[in-house]
C-alpha cells in the first residue's frame, strides 16, 4: 500500500493533497510554457507543454535509468551520453512528441538544449532533454525555441505541481510523491499512462532531492529502487522507446543516513509506480499480484507479469467477472514454456483472500463466486457506461481510492517472491488508443 | 494467402462454399447432439454440443500436438497418454466447459470415453476426449452420458459440416479446409476463437484423412505443419490450457507421395490457422507480418509475435490509425531485451507496401499517412458501431474477404524469416471477454 495517500472524494480534495506533497526541495526551480503548433507529419493543430526543471547550480550527483527498447528516443540516446558528463544543470521536458527515430532528432534535441543552456546560464552538456508523445514525429524546433524564454521566465522554487501538470499526456491527473529524511526531502513526479511495461515505460519520472548523496551511491540506490517499483508494473506490456527515470540531488542538506535515504527513495518510487498504474490508460481496476514461496525471484516476477498481462483475465476483471480459470491459465502459460521443471504441486491461489485453487484443482462454489465478484466491484475505480458518441472515457479526474484486486500466488517451493502491479483491459483503453494519436 | 477461398458476399454464399469443402474422407463419420444443463459452479442454464468423430474401425495411424500450458486440461492429460496406445477409434468433443483442473476431471472424462466406447463398440482407450470452454468448471457427466446415444445415433459419413458447427464456442462461423492428394483427401475443422497464442491456442483442430501414412511419419509431418501454421498465430497472446491438434488417418487410400501429403497438410493447416485469426474474438483486421533477412528464425518469429501482440499497435489498427511509431516500438521492445546484439542498421519496414522506416529513421509524410490509412480501411472486415445496449458485437457471421494488414520487416542481416498472423484489439474483443463467460 502507498505510504501516504488515501481515498479522495473530489478532485478538489485530491488537488489539495497534491499541493501538500509539492514543496520543492532546496536548490530546484521549475517552469512551464504552453503553445500551439502544427506537426509536419499530420498538419493539424496540436498543443505542447514545455517544462524546465533547473537546479540553482549544476550538480555532479545525478542518476538515470532508461528503457531497453532497441529504438530509444533521441532524449534517451543523449541522456546515456550525459550520464558521463561531470554535471547536470537542468532538464527540458516536452510532451506530445517523443522524438523517436525522427530524422535529425538527436541534433534538434541538442540545439534545444543549447538554447536552454544559454537562457539558464549553464553549459549545453549540462542540459538534459526529455520527450514523450507520438513516436516517429519530429519536434517543432522553432516553436519550442520560441517558447523556452517563457518557460525559463516562469521558473519558481515553491511547488513542483506546475511541472507535474506540464509533463503529462493522457494522464487524468498529476502524480507527485514525497518523503522526508532528516532535514531533507525527496520529491518526485511522473508521467504515465499507456505503453507501460517497464524496463521502463512511456513513463517519465523526475526525482529531486536536496539530500547530499554522492553520484556513485545515488546511481546504485536508484537502480535498486527502480527494480522493485517501476520495473514491477505493467499496464499493457508495451515497453516504450522513451522510458526514463532521472534523479538529481542539489546536495543542499547533509544526508544523515544513506540506508534511510534508500528506503525513502524505494517508497517514493513504489508509491509513484502504483500511481502510474492507477492512472494507466483505461485502468478501472488495479491488480496487485503477490507471488511468494518461489524458488527464485525470476519465476515469481514471470508469474506475476504473466497474470497482469493476460488479456482475457484483464477483460474478466474489467467486467467484475471472477473468471479465475483465466487467472490459473495465465500462470500455466508462463510456467509451461518458461519454467517447465517448476514444482506446482503445492500451488495455492487466492483472490481477495478467497482460496480458488489448491491441490492441483479449482476450489470453487457459488458462494465463493459471489464473494469474488464483490471483491472485484469493491476495487473498481469507476463504473463504465456506454457513451453516446461511442468513445469511452473515464468519468473521473482523480483517484477515488487506492484499493486493488488482490491476488496471492503461493508456490510453496522456496523463499523468493515478487509483487507486480497491473491494470484491467477496458473499453476506455481501446477508445483511448484506437481513436487518439498520443 | 489461403489456397482455396475468396471473398463472400453473404452467409449463404459462405455456407455453400463450406459445404463444398465438407465431404468426409472415406472411413469417417461424425454426429452431434445438443442439450441444456446447469453447471454446478454457476447455477444458470447452459447449452452444450457433444460431437463424436468416429472411424469405421480403429487406426494405428494418428498424431496429436498439445498446449505447453503447465495446467493442461484433463483431455490433454489423457490425450498425451493415448498417444502411446495402439489405436484411435473415436473422438468425443464438447464445448462450453474445458474440464481444466476441475476436481476429478480426468476420471469424469475417462468414464465418458468408456460410455462412448460401449456405444461405438471400441475399447475405452481407443476413445479420445476433447473439451473447450470455461476453465475450472466440471463437466456435467450425467447430462453428457445421457446425450451420447443421440450423438452416436446421428453419426453420418457424408459431411463434416455438422461437426464443424458442433465444436465452436464464440466462433462466428464454422471453419473447414480441405486438400486433395491423388485419390485421397485431407479435411480439417477448427474451433477458435479467443485465448489464441499457440503453442497452441484454445484451439481445437481435427484433421481427418483417408490417405495411408504410417504413424511415425504422420507424427513427424504434423509437427512440421503445426510449427508454420498454428504456432505462428496470436490473437491475444493467451496460450490456453486446452490447445489440441489431432490428425487421424483411416488408411483407406494409398498415399502416392508422402512429400505431397506433407505439403498439402501444411497448406490445410496454414489456411485453417488464418481462418482462426480472421474469426478471432473481436478481430476486425487480420495483421500479417512477414519478417525477412533475419540471422535466425527465432529472431524473425520473436519480432513478428511482438508486433501482433503489442496492444497499442493493435488498438491503432482497430481505429484505422496508421500510428506506425507503435509498430517500430514493438520491434524495439522485443529486440532490445531479447536480442540486444542484433544488427538493425539495415532495417526497413513497410506497411501496405509503403516504406515507413529505413536508415534508422521514420520515412513519413502526409501523403503516406493517407495511403496507410486507406490500406488499413481496405483490410477491415466490418465497421464497428457503438451499440445501443453497450455490448459491441460483430455484425457479421461470415468472412467478407481475406485481405490483411500487410507488414514487411526486412532486417537485411541474414536469410531466415517467418510469417506471423494476428488480429487487432477492438471494443468487440473487450465486450466479448468482459461480459461473456466463455
Amino acid at each position: 500500500m502507498p505510504s501516504t495517500a488515501s481515498s479522495f472524494k473530489s478532485r478538489a480534495e485530491h488537488r489539495a493533497w497534491l499541493a501538500g506533497q509539492a514543496a520543492l526541495p532546496a536548490g530546484f526551480r521549475t517552469g512551464t510554457a504552453r503553445f500551439e503548433f502544427t506537426p509536419r507529419e499530420a498538419p493539424l493543430p496540436a498543443k505542447m507543454a514545455l517544462t524546465v526543471i533547473a537546479l540553482d547550480k549544476p550538480t555532479a550527483d545525478f542518476a538515470a535509468v532508461f528503457t531497453k527498447n532497441a529504438f530509444p528516443g533521441a532524449p534517451v540516446i543523449i541522456g546515456r551520453r550525459r550520464l558521463e558528463e561531470p554535471a547536470l544543470g537542468a532538464i527540458v521536458i516536452n510532451n506530445k512528441i517523443s522524438n523517436v527515430c525522427a530524422p535529425g532528432g538527436v541534433e534538434v534535441a541538442e540545439r534545444i538544449c543549447g538554447e536552454a543552456a544559454r537562457l539558464v546560464g549553464f553549459g549545453p552538456k549540462e542540459i538534459w532533454p526529455s520527450s514523450t508523445g507520438v513516436i516517429g514525429w519530429g519536434l517543432p524546433e522553432g516553436a519550442m525555441v520560441a517558447a523556452l524564454p517563457s518557460a525559463v521566465a516562469a521558473l519558481r522554487g515553491d511547488s513542483i505541481l506546475p511541472a507535474a501538470e506540464g509533463i503529462v499526456t493522457t494522464d487524468l491527473y498529476p502524480k507527485i510523491r514525497r518523503a522526508q529524511v532528516g532535514e531533507g526531502s525527496i520529491v518526485a513526479i511522473a508521467k504515465g499512462a499507456g505503453m507501460i511495461e517497464p524496463n521502463l515505460a512511456t513513463m517519465l519520472v523526475f526525482i529531486l532531492t536536496d539530500l547530499a548523496v554522492p553520484r556513485a551511491k545515488l546511481r546504485e540506490i536508484l537502480r535498486e529502487a527502480v527494480e522493485g517499483s517501476f520495473n514491477s508494473i505493467s499496464i499493457d506490456s508495451d515497453m516504450s522507446t522513451s522510458d526514463t527515470v532521472i534523479l538529481a540531488s542539489s546536495g543542499r542538506v547533509p544526508c544523515p543516513d544513506t540506508a534511510a535515504f534508500g528506503r525513502a527513495l524505494g517508497q517514493v518510487c513504489s508509491d509513484l509506480a502504483e500511481d502510474i498504474v492507477r492512472n494507466g490508460e483505461g485502468v478501472r481496476h488495479v491488480i496487485r499480484v503477490r507471488v511468494t514461496g518461489a524458488p527464485d525471484a525470476a519465476l515469481a516476477r514471470g508469474i506475476g507479469k504473466s497474470i497482469v498481462n493476460a488479456p482475457l483475465f484483464k477483460c474478466a476483471v474489467a467486467g467484475n467477472d471472477p473468471n479465475v480459470g483465466r487467472l490459473v491459465s495465465a500462470v500455466g502459460k508462463y510456467v509451461g514454456p518458461s519454467a517447465p521443471g517448476a514444482d506446482l504441486s503445492r500451488l495455492r491461489i487466492k483472490m481477495g483472500g478467497v482460496e480458488i485453487f489448491s491441490g492441483g484443482v479449482f476450489q470453487l462454489n457459488p458462494e465463493k463466486e459471489k464473494a469474488l465478484a464483490a471483491h472485484l466491484r469493491s476495487a473498481e475505480l469507476y463504473q463504465s457506461a456506454p457513451p453516446k458518441d461511442g468513445v469511452f472515457s473515464p468519468p473521473i479526474d482523480f483517484p477515488r481510492h487506492e484499493r486493488c484486486v488482490e491476488i496471492e500466488v503461493e508456490l510453496g517451493a522456496g523463499s523468493a517472491g515478487a509483487t507486480i502491479l497491473g491494470g484491467d483491459l477496458t473499453h476506455e483503453y481501446v477508445s483511448e488508443n484506437a481513436d487518439y494519436r498520443s
